[in-house]
Parts: C-alpha cells; structure tokens; sequence
C-alpha cells in the first residue's frame, strides 16, 4: 500500500507566541523537524515543542541550521567540513537528549535553509552532513530534496533517506525547485498543491513549469509551518490523498 | 589503595589561542570538564578538546552552565525547574554527540559557575540537575562540592557521586569554601596546596581557616585552569600523593 | 489641554513573520519601544522596525533588556552595577545610530520586563539605568512605571519622566500592578480598559482591585503588542479619549 | 614631520584573563580597534577596554564584525547590502555610547576579518561599510587596508581614510597581502619587521615577496595582538622608528 509523511519544520522561535501557532500545525502532521538553537529555538522552545510531538503523537528528527540567528539560517556560510560535521553533531546530540528524556525516539535529521539548499547542491557538503549523522546513530533517517545530492551522500553512506518533495512549490525541469525570486514558483491554491502532491506519491511525478513531466520520488510532503495557510494545505492533502486509499504515516514507516 | 582523580574545566573559550594553554593543562589531569556553549565555549572548541582529551587519554565530563556569555555564567540566574532541566539536557546531549563521533565514553556532569554554586546549597535545584542526568543515562556520575546538596541529591536519585575538593581553597568550619572576597581565601603557595590534597585524600580531613578540622571526602581535586600556575601546581600534587603510593585515576575509576 | 501618548513593544522577535504584525499596531500607537537584541530582536529588525516608525510618523525609544534571549529578558539577573550601566549604553548606541542613520530623534529609554519590575522597586537599580541615559543624552526620556523608584530616580537625576500606566491590568492599593498570577489581574473587556485610561489621564486615578481609588499619573498608556487583540484595545482607547477631547501624542509631547 | 600610528584589535575576548593581556599591549600602541560584540566581546569587556585605553591616552575606534562567534568573523558571509549596514551600524553605535559615557573620542572604524577581506576587494562591500560610517558621522576615519577598495570607497564617499600596513606580512607585486598559507607570508623576526615598517613609512615602498618594490601608503601599521611577541615586536617597531625621527600618534595626527 502507498504511504506518505507530511513534514513540518517546528520551534522555530523564540517564544510562547509563536509557540502556539505551533501546536496547531502539529496534529496536521506525522513528522516535525524541531530548529535546535543555532538558526533559531532554544532548550525551551525545543523541548515544548517535544512534548507537543509526544502529546500529538508525531515522530520528531532533528532541523540543524548554521549558527547564524540574524540571517535565521537562510544565507550562505563557509564553513570548514570539520567545523561543519561539529555543528551538526552538536545539534543532533541537543535534541537526542530532550527526546531520551521525554521517552521518544529520534527519527531522522533535514537540514534547514541555506544548509539543505547548499548540500541539495554540493555533494562534498551533503556527505559531511551524513557522516555526521552516521557517527551519531546509523539508523537515523537523512531527509533532504528528492533527487539531490543529500540522495547520492545517502546513498554512499548507506543511511536510510527519505525523499522529500513540496506541495506549494513549482520545479524546473531538472527537478529542483523554481527559485521563489521566479513567477509562478509558489502554489498558492489549496487544490491544485493536494493535486500536485497525489500525482507525486501515487504516479512519481510532477508537472515541471514549462510543462514537462519530471519523475519524483516522494517519502515526505513538506508543509511550510510559517504559511498561515498551511493548516488549511496539510488538511486538503490529507482529504484527497486519503481518498484515493493514500495513508499518512511518520518518515520511518513509508514503504519504500 | 587510596586514589584520586585531578579534574579542571577546558574549553571555556571561543578561539584557538586559548585552546593552546588548554592542551598544556590536558595532560596534567585525569579528568576534564567541557563548557557546552552557553556560559563559554561552542561546537568547534567543544571538538578540539575532545580530540585533545582522547589524544592525552584522559576522561571527558560535560560541565553546563546558564545560558550566560557576558557574565561567563558566575552569575545567579532566576530559571524555572522546568527549563533548568532542559538547559541541563540540551548541553550534556551536545556534548554526548561529539563524544560518541568520537569513540569517546561520556564520564560525568559537573556544573559550572553559579549554577554549581546555588546547587551546591539549594537542594531543589541539585535534584533538577541530578534529574537531567538520571534521564539522559542514569549510568553518568554527578560531581560536585563535596559535603554539599548536590552529595544529598545524588544520594536521593541514587546516582554515582564524585565529591569534589579544592586545592588552591581555604575551607570555613562547616566544609563550605570560603569566600574569595575573604582575605586568605585562596592558597597560592603549591607546596601547601599539595599537602592539602594528601591529607584531605589520605586522612579524609583539611583544616578550615579557623584550624579545626572540617572531615571531607576527596574523590576529585579540582585544578584552576585559567590559572598560570595550574600546570605547576597539579605537578606538585602529583609528585606529593604519588610519593605516598596515591594514584591519580579518572573520576569513573576512584575507589569509593 | 489634556492629552497622554500611546506606548508599544516592537520588534521583539528575530523573523520577518512577527515584523508583519508590528507593522499594523504600529500605526496604532503614538511611541514605540525597539527591543535591542538583548533579550529579543536584532540589527536587522530594529532597522526594519525604525523604517516603519518612520514611514507612520511614530516617536522611538529603546527598550533595553537583559542579555537574555532564552528567558525573554523575563527573568531576574543578578548583574554588577558597573556591567548593568555598560549593559545599557550598549543597547541605547545601538538603537541610537540606527536612528541616526534615518534621520530620526531619539526620544526615550524604557527597561524591557525584568529589568523594569526590578527597576520600579529598587531604586539603585532605577538609578543605574538613569545614570546611563544621563551619561549618553540628558535630554532623553526615561521611562516606567508610574509612581516606582524609577520615578524617583528620574527627579534624582534631573532627567525628564514619562510615568507609564497600563490599560488591561488590575493595579494594588499601592499603586503597583497586581501580579499576572492572581485573579482579575488581566482586564480582559477593551471598553473597561478604555474607561480606565480615560479616568487615569482626565482625573488622575484608578480604581484598585480592592475598590480604593489610587492616584496616579497617566503620561503614556502601554499597549502590549504581544496581545493580539492590541490594536482592537488601541482603538478604542482612542476613540473614548478623543471623544473627551484628549489628543494622543507621542511621549515627547504630553503636557506634565 | 613624517609620524605613523600603530593598531592594534582589542577586547576580542570574553573574560578577564584574556584582558589583562590586553593591558599591556595597549600601552604599546598608539590607537586600538576595539570588538564590538559580533564576532567577539561585549558590552562588559569593550567598557573594560575603552577605561584601559582612557588611562593609557590611545585613540580608540571600533572593530566591526560578521555576526559570527564561532567562526570568530573570520568566514565570509552572504549578506544583504542593507542588512550589512544595520550590522556596522549597530556594531559602532555600541561602542559610541560607552566611549560618549568615558567622556572619550570616536576615532575610527577598522572592519574585522572575513568582513576587511571581502571588503579589501569588493568596493561595493567597502562602500556600503563607508556609508555606514558616513550616515553615523562624517568625521570618522574609515580605516582599511592600504591600495584596497576600501581606499576607493573611502575616496568616493569623501570620507578620511587611515591606509594600513602590515609590519608581520609579506605583501604580493600587486600590493595585497600574500596568503597565510604561503610559505615566508609571516614575518618572524622582529627587526626586519621593523626595518620593513621603516621603509614604508619613511620611503613609501615595501619589498615584495618576489623582491619588486611596492608603492605602498603608510598612515598605521597593525599589530597583532594575538601574537605573543606583539608587545616585543611594537617596541621594536617603536626604536626603529624614533631614532629616525619619526612620531608615533593616534590616527587622527597622522599627517597625510
């Protein structure tokens, strides 16, 4: 039977305000990626968020980012592999132990922003993410864009990866993401993103911008916690994806 | 046959000058106590020293502090069991993950500045950090002032303690350090400092600034490594208990 | 002619999500208090924040805080006098050549949640806080809470007062507010709290929970933008005040 | 009469131990360059630095850096234009309002590591820092590597600008500095440092590392502080250059 996760990026704040739009998103979901204190959360933050996860009984990886708050993890950093494989680790270990002591598992780790989009793109920076991953638990999950070269240091590693695709965004013909600076490149109808991500989990495909068909393995469906509508999004994927007999489930719990 | 453990605090920097004295002090001592990133230190620091530690075969214990740059965490900080405890838990998970990328066994938590302080004569908050420790792995030995809240919390959680004494410190009546704003509160004489030790660790007492005797149990000395002198000094007690057959062993290996 | 300013929080946050909602309370409030990257914000959102109060025609102040971003700057800090001073000189530059950059005034200071309640009771704190206003410009004004230590710090240091009442709490026979934890300490009906600041701006006092009259003096009125009902109870106290022939106008403006 | 500055980054510490280094290499020197909180120090150690050099009599200017204290300023970072600005700005504003408090100039503005390269070579990186010294005082000098785009930047903003050379740093045929990877790219040896310094600034030329002579301005020479010899090498410098006739004077004196 076809299954598929929906992921939600989480405590990415740093307060209580935003916390609460956070457990709201949170029953929409199986799997959250939790901001562990460099881009963005804190110990607090992150572990509210995990009894959140265990309350709405959602599976929880880790969402390490580069140490940079002010740019909220989005810019480029030049960061030596070494230094890289430490910050990862640092943040993987942070989370570990707020899960180990509410009792939950850990279940994968994906990058956050300009992090996931340069390893998306630099093998050498996806293996030093996977490396890390694989130094600390081997049976961690590596989430990461479908089709990247996260896909191939995975591969290398021999971890296990969980293929993630995104219901609101357009992709080129080579099957990465039209750059948001670009017409078109978010979906902002409802429908047509639950149409798009059906199409992806049931045929493995997406409909490119210029029209073409782009094969597209999809493990995990992205839904973009800081999008007032993404409630709204996750419980129109859900209805028609169960509709046609589709089941949500946690990352580790897709078939493959 | 007696033995001690020799601990001191590393990694309380943000850049490699400093780690160079480090690295000196490192092979001096049998156990060291690594700052998480939120008093001092950070990632990268965190992974120098962990290698430096496994190059010099010497025992690694995590040593968190408040979230406190500016005030390097020596100053009281009015924090919520709740969060204390996830404070605790995200920096030992930090470090846990350097540890184990590294091969290395994680020994001990020893807190640091204030925090050690106000556990030091606050049970409640002695037992929230004896918590986070039980709940990441109860197999951890807790190390604090000997004699303190933190010996009783350990007890209560029924967790591993290591009873830590100071070489360089004079002792009130009541086995509490005294004050360092009190004239004669530290000893800078090595020889004395040294002969402290041996009686403290061989005859279980030191004599309090008063000249009675205060009965102490001494599982671990601590060394000042920001002290220039601390190198010199940790020769001198090494010297002195090993010429009355006292081995000096990591915290884990200290005959109780 | 009797008139009183409006006061708000701004920019306490570290994403562009959050600036939205600033931007609509903002156009609500005559005065607003730019958090300074201690306890909350950044270079980057007090910029945007700046160009906002600019845009609607806003008076600027800084809201220093403690260096506390995981507690919100919520939480006692035990800080030397001397650092507290360095503290807030840093944070009130900061604001100040941001300001300058634009082509804006500088109006006023007013401590960030721990550091006002400790302010408002203990006036060597108070008088810290006004010694660094005195020593960066003398002509800025110091704000907080009505008739506290502040108050009297202001008038110990010849610096000007803007005496701060708040619309939605419940205040003790004493003048100080009843704390959030008892019942009724929140006014939760925008017309009450309307009423409310019209009977402290026009007649100069409240009634306390226990039904006393206080006396007290209204020269701005906090709204908190934290509240998502700000701009509704924004409004309303415009409208009852204006009615009444009151004009709102930044703090820099109100008659004493 | 030909007169030069000597340079040198201060306060790029978190604690006191590292401070009191700092003490003596400030009486060496004629200006120093003090952190501002970004990539090292903050508000407690730059107050610290700016009452050291009150008592000393050197000229003090602010050190601005990347938001980055890991990587100690030193890895390049993408950032926005404006968001640059607001960087320097808030980074100067800082230090302004604790010099303002010691009742002490505001000399200069001397851009840290990652952001001085990227700014040595990119004009519209220099540029933009320009325009932040500009839009917060037209009478600051900007200081910046001698020949570089800062120098252009420094021109086309009409700005006063300080022309910096290196006393410990073979330069390339082209004027910019040979990389520290290179092999004879750090000058050990304090007297040829010295005599090399005494050409620039008396004849105006520096000996390539390919033996050519470089044209090359001299209105301050850096000191490395981090250097343990720095102290050494600055009194070294300081013989040399007196005996020849040549003042040493804060960077506001140096004739041009």
């Amino acid at each position: 039977m076809t299954n598929v996760d929906l992921n939600c990026d989480l405590g990415e704040c740093l307060d209580a305000v935003s916390i609460g739009a956070d457990s709201e998103i949170i029953t929409q979901v199986t799997s959250i990626n939790v901001a562990c204190g460099f881009h963005a959360g804190n110990h607090s933050v992150m572990h509210e968020i995990v009894r959140a996860a265990k309350h709405a009984g959602v599976a929880v990886g880790a969402h390490p980012g580069f140490p940079d708050m002010p740019g909220f993890g989005r810019r480029n950093m030049d960061m030596p592999p070494d230094e890289l494989r430490s910050c990862i680790l640092y943040q993987i270990g942070a989370l570990y132990a707020i899960l180990k002591a509410e009792g939950m598992s850990f279940q994968h780790v994906k990058p956050h922003g300009a992090l996931y989009n340069m390893a998306a793109e630099d093998l050498e920076i996806a293996l030093v993410i996977g490396k890390a991953i694989q130094l600390f638990d081997s049976s961690l999950i590596y989430c990461g864009l479908a089709g990247s070269q996260m896909t191939k240091a995975a591969e290398t590693l021999d971890l296990r990866f969980s293929s993630e695709v995104f219901a609101d965004r357009a992709y080129k013909p080579d099957g990465t993401l039209l750059p948001r600076s670009q017409p078109g490149a978010v979906i902002e109808d409802a429908n047509e993103a639950a149409d798009r991500v059906l199409c992806m989990v049931k045929e493995g495909w997406v409909s490119a911008a210029d029209g073409s068909k782009v094969l597209i393995k999809a493990d995990t469906v992205c839904i973009h916690g800081d999008n007032p509508m993404a409630g709204f999004v996750a419980m129109r994927i859900k209805t028609v994806l169960e509709a046609e007999g589709i089941a949500l489930v946690p990352m580790a719990e897709v078939a493959r």
